[in-house]
């Protein structure tokens, strides 16, 4: 080992879901909009201009930040836009919650990863865990590690609800740094009430409530409203699930105009130009769309209902989901072996091997014609091995 | 003030060059390429079809880390693709120099700003700073800031020469964190010898030293040819300025595989896709078009040659800029007059109110019709001004 790597940032990396190069896969993996986004996408972008290219993007992303302040009834100062959704986090991890956090002195951070085991009155105020579910989004503890930043995991209830009472302060006696919740929650697309979300964001004044809405366009009651009232809410957004653009990189936060201005400071002392001159045009287009946008929801939204009740007919188990995609478990069958069931018949599901919810299959919405040939295959599977193990049983 | 603000990571972020809106301006203020990307970029971004943006990008951005690789005759491993080079040397600052860094509680970190007033032994590793030039790419120190990263500044000589003892063993003792060097530097556009690059990385072997080449292809000697044996240095690049396109967002860097993979940790630990599909296709079409590329740099290169031809004869003052810019002073007449006079005259050039160089302009080589109304633009106010301080001196 040379000398120069013991000064580096060791970090276990976020591993996002398969991206197969191979053509011909039902690809149910990542939670993409099955539809194409908007055709007005692709004429502005093919109306993109060589020449323009050779000048920098604005930096300050002026047109889409307007577009989306707009769609929102906000005004520009409200919108902070990335990289995708994550790099809005990753950055409002970074302003809001990694701020004299501990030194590591070259040691990797493992987090205050505990359940409920919140930091008590003798710690000092840089041990303050973040808080957010033991099941969500897994990306927060990478965020968490990578820059050092204590958390503490309130496990969700065996139905995987959220318990709003954790994150109260009678609960942690105000010895929090912040709170990140996704609602509608991933990987299990249930969403937390609006009320319940107003008393966190009211109960912990002190400290920054980031709520993920990555998918609340598919269901769920979004925190908008609650921004007029509070200075410590930030929502972010993203582009890539609900309008079909993961390939152009968008993401969004809103908040109030002192929260933005901090989110932005940290954001131009990183990179001035983040949002290239095709991602800010496609992202305008698509916001102009509003039928198109609202056609290619409802459909999902069928969709997702349709295939809730073929898979209950086959027997699968799952809650009320909100969002783009069915996180479900069968009471007979292993989730792994049914995983890689389906990916040998060419249909990608994704399969997270962890704690509590390692007998999940998390499926994304898709087409009508490739739902209907996930529950044939599903059922064929099913048949199979209730035969096979009727067999091996008697 | 709001108590979730004492938490906020406090910035004074960079300022980039200004990007007006209105048409009719010669902009030689942000060292943009005058000439378009080559056609083939137009034509790849015009076959990108709609439906693909619904999915993910590739997050190893293999196609365009193979294309990048081969053309500098490296191994993909070898190649770690951003958005911008901005986002590769910020990623490289958090993986390489802001490990195990002080904690600052909450206050503002000032970096250790003091020439060359370099840590001694009585101070711990932690306080240990990070070089770079007093006068160099500004961002360095921003960076540097946000991640709380201690830094020297060796200042350049008279001439703004860097001083390759400031960077020796000798002079720091062993106690420094890394070494960034922009190399032409910037803004004053002079190269430094390949040997004495040498010097550094052998003399710091536990240290990674960073050389940021984003002006590379317009003059000096690259140093690629010391990753072969050196493991601890790393080269940035940018598709920004020689390749046309600021536009995009693409940024690279080459090391010895181990170093990439830290930095590859790190990326995946912020944002699993930092490059849009439209970002990815524009990379790989521009490096196709070997030709086009050699053709613009050359008229470029013989450009900046005639401009400095024609601002000697102005009587203006500067070094011999390898970059696609110079940093010129006039002995007779204030930088920030002329940078504002110029401005009237819808010439925006760059202007740094800064300590040693707020007496000079940096110039961006623009087409031939740009520079020869430039050189007039000076003529006529350098005339003007002679003739007042005549009128006032006598």
């Amino acid at each position: 080992m040379s000398a120069w790597e013991e000064n580096v940032r060791r970090v276990v990396p976020y591993v996002p879901g398969e991206q197969p190069k191979n053509k011909g896969i039902i690809k149910l993996n990542t939670n993409e909009n099955p539809y194409p986004p908007s055709p007005l996408v692709e004429s502005s972008l093919h109306d993109l201009e060589n020449k323009s290219l050779r000048l920098y993007p604005d930096p300050t992303s002026e047109d889409l930040v307007k577009a989306i302040g707009d769609s929102h009834g906000l005004r520009p100062e409200q919108v902070f836009v990335g990289v995708g959704s994550d790099d809005v986090l990753a950055m409002a991890f970074l302003t809001f919650f990694s701020n004299g956090n501990s030194s590591n002195n070259g040691h990797e951070s493992k987090g205050n990863n505990s359940g409920t085991n919140i930091a008590g009155g003798h710690e000092s105020k840089n041990q303050f865990p973040l808080l957010f579910p033991d099941i969500t989004y897994s990306f927060y503890s990478v965020w968490a590690d990578l820059f050092r930043i204590p958390y503490a995991t309130p496990p969700l209830d065996t139905d995987f609800r959220i318990q709003p009472r954790d994150y109260c302060n009678s609960s942690h006696k105000g010895n929090i740094r912040g709170i990140v919740l996704a609602n509608p929650n991933a990987p299990t697309g249930l969403a937390l009430e609006l009320s319940a979300i107003r008393s966190m964001v009211q109960d912990n004044p002190d400290v920054v409530v980031i709520i993920d809405e990555a998918y609340i366009d598919f269901g769920g009651e979004t925190a908008i409203p609650l921004l007029a009232k509070y200075d410590n809410l930030l929502v972010t957004r993203t582009f890539s699930k609900s309008r079909s653009l993961a390939g152009m990189r968008i993401g969004y936060a809103l908040g109030q105009p002192k929260l933005i201005a901090y989110l932005n400071d940290v954001k131009y002392s990183f990179n001035s130009y983040t949002m290239s001159k095709a991602a800010l045009i496609c992202g305008v287009a698509s916001l102009q769309d509003k039928t198109y946008f609202e056609d290619s929801l409802q459909k999902i939204k069928n969709l997702r209902e349709w295939t809730k009740k073929e898979l209950k007919k086959l027997g699968f188990v799952f809650g009320d989901s909100a969002a783009n995609f069915i996180f479900a478990n069968h009471p007979k069958l292993p989730a792994k072996d049914l995983f890689l069931a389906l990916k040998e018949d060419k249909i990608y599901v994704r399969y997270f091997d962890k704690p509590r919810i390692d007998n999940y299959l998390r499926i994304t919405i898709g087409t009508e014609e490739e739902m209907r040939s996930l529950i044939s295959a599903l059922r064929k599977h099913l048949k199979y091995n209730t035969y096979n193990s009727l067999k091996l049983d008697f």
